[in-house]
């Protein structure tokens, strides 16, 4: 017969008996076996409940003989009895699985009393009102839990006879108010289900009963489905001998971490209540208080607890979170694991405890969630004062946390605006309806920036994070009126100069000011990155477009620029009146003409790049977006450029209407720009290779590496890759600037023929975005409405656009680097989407054999981080 | 040493000699191998060519001595010597390349003329005016094309000699008049270039040389890249004896068809020149007379060309054209290839060559173009009026042939319009800047349809062909007014009302009425698609929304419908009401409420298809278009569905803003919808199923196949799978029903993955358009403009939205096919995107190994013969 029930002093933690036995039974058992003083008891296996399933919710094998014989051993070892009148054993029983799901799954206290047995219990303790405390405990949580009778009903019975008796708390109620209140909630059972199980072996498997099914709550089940658990795990039963808190003023309960979970201080953290179980102080109608205070009021107990805090950490090498529950002075612990951290706390820990000799740089290393980093490099806002202005009604609407960092100022909805007020020293948050590349001034001067439309990956999110400026994006619930200066959210109307404050790590729009903290880049963050780069492999780069955002990353760890978006260079200033001649212009000649004025400014802003990042690589990708992007898209903008260049105003129109595309993601962009008009890529290469050869007589080693976007064929590689070697030529640049040329691997088609490109280019660099819009089909402007619902539904197991669709995607990836490598085993390869930031899918790029990845700025320690972890995943 | 050098009597015709001297040697040779009078001569191999080209532009290895030598065989042959002043031996010196590249190549006759020669031919022919004829002719010619001189000069000597003279033809100049024009030649020559090359071994050389230099023109260039023909394949040069058709009346020289290349009926066809060369039937100065006059003439010439008709077809067992010269009644054969021929001809040439004997079924088969069958099928113009209609100024502008026939009628600007005067019996085109499925009726109605954008696979487009309607789409040169009623092509403007013709096989738009030939599918037609379908695998099936279509397909051989897009069938009458209102619906509730309202009308939908389709299967695609194309664009259409829903219009506005998408290709449509919203597929299911029922008890055999659009995700096949499935076992289908569920491939990642959805489906099929657009990352509303170039510059062979992009969606097409069929053998594989019925998509499909085909029903039979022909090249 299969072993189905574990006593806690028959077996370990360990992977395994985490799986089986969840991990709450697993660490009973853990601190059983290095003598925490934990009450007796067994572990109903994830297994048997698995098999409940299985077998139409009844228990499978000999689970029942199984539990009673595990139960007398218990009371043999306890010399009580389950049921016994005179000296009744009770237990508390509680779920568990392989890993916390705080709240979803069910717990029954002070199991085993009834009439009878609560005389007993009263007798045997001497505390009679606690015996009747624990007794109305049970009936409510028992007649909650296992019966579905609502909680309400009993909640406000308790109520009412608080208010009679004029008391505030229930440790005022007397044991014959309890006696009363008891039957009342008998009489509450009774009229909802029937009479109330008397029988303790029948309360023990119905109570085991209502822990195998809370697995599959609709709640439980969501909640596995939104964090990516497993949905066949099971739930363990925990069968535990009950221990008091509510035996008196020398009991109580409390909860403790080994380390502050706020800031990683090496602390004796926690609190409790005297007098109490653990839901009270989940119900928060009495306050705890510090566990430093417990010293006085029970110091023997104070004194096993700090001997506790100290044996967890040297035992689990980790901050712990436990529960604890004092029974006239005695200690007794109920839980432990893994305690949860704040990232700057998180950090700390893991610093402190190498320093200490705890734990080794790979573990701290790996403690680490890349993610977190977020936090430690962003302005943030106060948490207190946050939650505070919530509570008071402050938060407006949810969008997409689509750039960390915080933002409070009053709100523009034109970019023009927002540079005006900026200029006086305004602090001002922009609002769109959905940004372009005419709005990056004002994005530029803004605190934040917020918009109605676009998913993670839309032109804000993008620019935002390149700059790393804190944006909300896709906020669906806002509807924006940018003519007449307003936006609304449900009933709430915000106009242009009043103050909202952004929260871009959460989504969060709230009305009105909330402070907000700088971010404190201690030598702890220093000291950790460092260890990190001694194990990964993946070279980390950085997408930057100007100096000072290649300078910033560059500080951040980049090791070199993965992507420069030139066209991102085209609006500054004067240029954008270049750009829109050479659009403009009708013949060859003409955009010769206009290119001419556009060379000088290009190369300008290459010098910046190769100065800042003398001797580091930098991938300059030719011109990409489709050319109306260029143009104006208001009337009176319209109107002043047909002033400016003296073409009727009818003929721009024309021409706007001429480029329009009804699908511009798959429209006249990239390469094909390059193959129509190679006077561009000609302009581009010349002012590339100029600003090296310039750079270089400074004394400084400039590495530009050339990279044609949106190839689909070998023959557009070969043709724009002819271009540049004849302006290479032209200039002397061969043999003199350490040049490269390669391609983006956006389009599907260049994925699935590699082999074909792979000898022509020296360099290859995925851009995700658009390989998983072209590869899944939906684009990210449009997709935000239904993806969300994807994601819920578990079809896809994260938004694509976040992190790589490994499944999909990443099998289109790596049949490309497979071939490419076979034809061209020297190629370089990397990433440049906006997923070389996010840890799941730098992994995956490490795991598939990529050379680096490259992201924003603020997004390179991340990016550093996983890839660490990634390489010593991958050695173990 | 390597062979350079073939005489025409020591080889033969064969797929290698065709290569290595080129065609029309290689037919000189085989021509002379049977018998026929062939002038003796030599050809100089390809090979030789492309070693020039190696080579610097020298003659490779003992070339000149080949040609010494062979030359002394054939002076030795004739008992003339080349340069001799007594009894020269003339020749003449001609391309060839592996394929007829007609006119892009070069020729020189009567070479090994000079001041000398010439008196010895004049005298040895007793001709004196034909030997100064042919000295002319040979400056001229010369002149031209080995010295560059510009053809007009001599051109212009000429008619100023004529004038002189006062004669109207060359033959009425004299032997005195033509020395002096010869003179008059050599002054041109000599100041344009230098002196003349007296030396016939020079002239020789040099003509050679000019030869192989006219196989890298950039005419020749450019032609064989617009043909997709080999570029490395260089030109043969045959040298070979002159004879003369200008000695006199009883000389001549002509062409000659073995059967009327225009009609395909049996007889002798050509034409011929009295007392002239062949440049003289190219300048067309004279009118050359049919061959059968020539009977009257020299009949004992004639008599021999008869036995040669005859001859040439019994030996090649194909239409053969040649070229013939007659010197004093004696008749010489030049060259002879197969014929070219209309659509018609080609029929009836394979049908009637099978009945004589000549050809099997095999060979009948494979002579048809499948492409060709579309002139077969429509209605087309009458060439000869058209042609002089264009002389006339009638062609307004070329956009493409998007779907073959011809359309005359007056212009309309709206499908309302369209609808309006079709009534009242007038023959309409509607013109509009593009189709939206709004103009549905209109575009029944009307004669041709004309779009100013969009591609081969643009709405119009694909539902022109569908309907077998004649239309240009993409026919960038107009620009259209719609509102204002005209549409304007160069300088010209043709408002609504006037007349326009349409050539759907050209693309040329006409200024008024050109008349039409109706359509003439003869007994040979069927009984040349029966052949075919002998031979062929894969099944055909037609894409097909109404019973009409499937009807017109099922005639024309379609073996069950491929593709019903559900969706064309919401536009109709009060339909769009009740799927407006469903759109516009808030709850769950709602979008019931209007789906029941529609299901009954889907329902009636499809029992027509299954009756039509009575034991074939119906593959049903769910809905598929985004929502947003069902909402009405125009402000007075707005306004009418506010008053009619009772919505009010800012509500409408709002919904159509909300979605409004960027790129609605990859936006909110296919299965994505049902994924939201599940009960229009339910409703879908109900409608599809209870048709199937209703029609079974009508004693026939209903087989839908219900089809999951845009599927890019494993668990979306799973997710909608279930909901048909559910809706099955309510109707009580499952069982009674032979009904199969099945995905349409189109989405990269569905390919990437299908071996994770082959086992969850019953067929797959791929949806070649929108996996070209997602794969290439091209839109095919918008890749009409740089798609052009692609195509001219070669990166594409093709437009890949006509002809499947072999190696990059192909690839894609075959990892989906390989990994399913591992997966699921059973599984059934088809294609019902555009390509289906395209020949060398077809072909492609066949290889590839699909199950089927599925294309419009105009196109049933090209695919029927495609996949003949397919099968027949596989056994081979």
């Amino acid at each position: 017969m299969k072993k189905y029930v574990y006593l806690f002093d028959e077996t370990k933690a360990s992977d395994e008996t985490v799986i089986l036995l969840g991990n709450k039974g697993a660490q009973l058992a853990e601190m059983t076996s290095i003598g925490l003083p934990v009450p007796p008891g067994f572990t109903i296996t994830t297994e048997a409940c698995n098999e409940f399933y299985k077998n139409d919710k009844n228990w499978p094998g000999n689970l029942k003989e199984q539990v009673q014989e595990q139960l007398a051993k218990v009371e043999k070892k306890m010399g009580k009895k389950f049921g016994d009148s005179e000296n009744p054993l009770l237990f508390s029983v509680r779920s568990g699985s392989y890993v916390s799901m705080p709240g979803m799954m069910d717990t029954v206290l002070n199991l085993g009393l009834n009439d009878q047995t609560v005389k007993g219990l009263a007798k045997q303790s001497g505390n009679e009102r606690g015996a009747y405390d624990s007794y109305r405990r049970f009936l409510q949580m028992f007649g909650d839990v296992v019966l579905g009778v609502e909680h309400s009903k009993f909640e406000g019975a308790l109520s009412t006879l608080k208010e009679t008796r004029g008391v505030e708390f229930d440790t005022d109620l007397s044991a014959d108010d309890l006696k009363e209140l008891i039957e009342t909630y008998k009489e509450i059972i009774k009229k909802e289900t029937g009479d109330f199980p008397n029988s303790p072996e029948e309360q023990l498997e119905l109570s085991i009963n209502a822990v195998f099914e809370s697995w599959n709550t609709d709640r439980a089940v969501s909640y596995r489905r939104i964090n990516s658990l497993r949905s066949d795990a099971g739930t363990g039963v925990n069968v535990q001998v009950m221990v008091f808190g509510n035996f008196g003023n020398d009991c109580g309960t409390g909860v403790g971490f080994t380390r502050n979970p706020a800031t990683g201080k090496k602390e004796h953290y926690g609190e409790y209540l005297i007098n109490a179980q653990g839901e009270d102080v989940v119900a928060g109608l009495r306050t705890p208080q510090p566990i430093d205070t417990l010293k006085k009021v029970m110091p023997e107990a104070y004194e096993e607890l700090v001997k506790i805090y100290d044996k967890l950490e040297k035992h689990y090498k980790d901050m712990q979170d436990f529960e604890f529950t004092i029974e006239k002075e005695k200690l007794y612990m109920l839980q432990t694991r893994k305690g949860k951290r704040t990232a700057p706390a998180a950090l700390k820990i893991a610093v402190d405890m190498f320093n200490e000799g705890l734990i080794d740089k790979k573990t701290a290393v790996m403690r680490i969630d890349p993610n977190s980093l977020n936090q430690l490099l962003h302005k943030r806002l106060d948490t207190i004062a946050k939650e505070k202005m919530i509570e008071e009604g402050a938060l407006l609407a949810k969008g997409l946390p689509a750039s960390p960092g915080a933002a409070v100022g009053t709100v523009v909805f034109t970019a023009e605006k927002a540079v005006e007020l900026a200029e006086k020293g305004d602090k001002v948050v922009l609002v769109r309806m959905e940004t372009s590349p005419e709005d990056i001034e004002g994005m530029h001067v803004a605190q934040g920036i917020l918009t109605a439309r676009g998913g993670m990956t839309s032109h804000a999110a993008v620019v935002a994070r390149g700059m790393g400026t804190c944006c909300v994006a896709g906020c669906a619930d806002i509807s924006v009126n940018e003519e007449e200066g307003f936006f609304k959210a449900g009933g709430i109307t915000i106009k242009e100069g009043e103050y909202i404050t952004l929260d871009g790590s959460t989504g969060e729009v709230m009305k009105g000011q909330i402070p907000t903290v700088e971010p404190d880049i201690s030598g702890d963050f220093g000291k950790l990155m460092s260890w990190a780069d001694e194990f990964r492999k993946l070279s980390v780069k950085t997408n930057a477009d100007t100096p000072k955002d290649a300078q910033k990353a560059k500080d951040f760890g980049a090791e070199g620029i993965g992507l420069c978006r030139t066209e991102h260079m085209f609006f500054e200033g004067d240029r954008i009146k270049a750009v829109r001649e050479m659009i403009l212009a009708k013949t060859e000649e003409g955009r010769h003409k206009a290119l001419a004025k556009l060379e000088p400014y290009q190369q300008e802003d290459f010098e910046g790049l190769f100065r800042v990042m003398d001797g580091l690589p930098v991938i300059i990708r030719l011109l990409d977006p489709p050319l109306h992007e260029f143009l104006p898209k208001e009337a009176e903008d319209i109107e002043a450029l047909s002033k400016e260049m003296e073409i009727s105003v009818q003929e721009i129109k024309d021409l706007i209407e001429d480029l329009h595309e009804f699908n511009p993601m798959l429209g006249f962009r990239g390469c094909r720009l390059g193959v129509q008009y190679p006077e561009i890529n000609a302009m581009q290469t010349r002012a590339i290779l100029k600003a090296a050869i310039k750079v270089k007589g400074e004394g400084k080693n400039p590495m530009p590496w050339i990279e044609i976007p949106l190839v689909g064929h070998v023959k557009e590689v070969e043709l724009i890759k002819g271009i540049i070697e004849k302006e290479a030529e032209m200039l002397g640049a061969k043999g003199k600037i350490k040049y490269k040329i390669g391609t983006m691997i956006e389009v599907p088609r260049a994925a699935i023929t590699a082999d074909e490109i792979a000898d022509k280019v020296e360099f290859m660099s995925f851009g995700t975005n658009d390989l998983t819009q072209m590869g899944c089909g939906f684009s990210r402007d449009d997709s935000g409405k239904f993806l969300k619902k994807y994601v819920e539904y578990g079809i896809y197991e994260k938004d694509p656009f976040q992190s790589i669709d490994q499944e999909g995607i990443g099998k289109l990836m790596k049949i490309c680097i497979e071939h490419s490598r076979k034809k061209n085993p020297k190629i370089h390869i990397g990433i440049c989407g906006e997923h070389g930031g996010e840890p799941e899918s730098v992994k995956f790029c490490h795991k598939s054999g990529l050379n680096e990845v490259s992201c924003s700025p603020f997004r390179v320690p991340i990016a550093r981080l996983a890839a660490a972890q990634a390489a010593i995943e991958d050695k173990k």
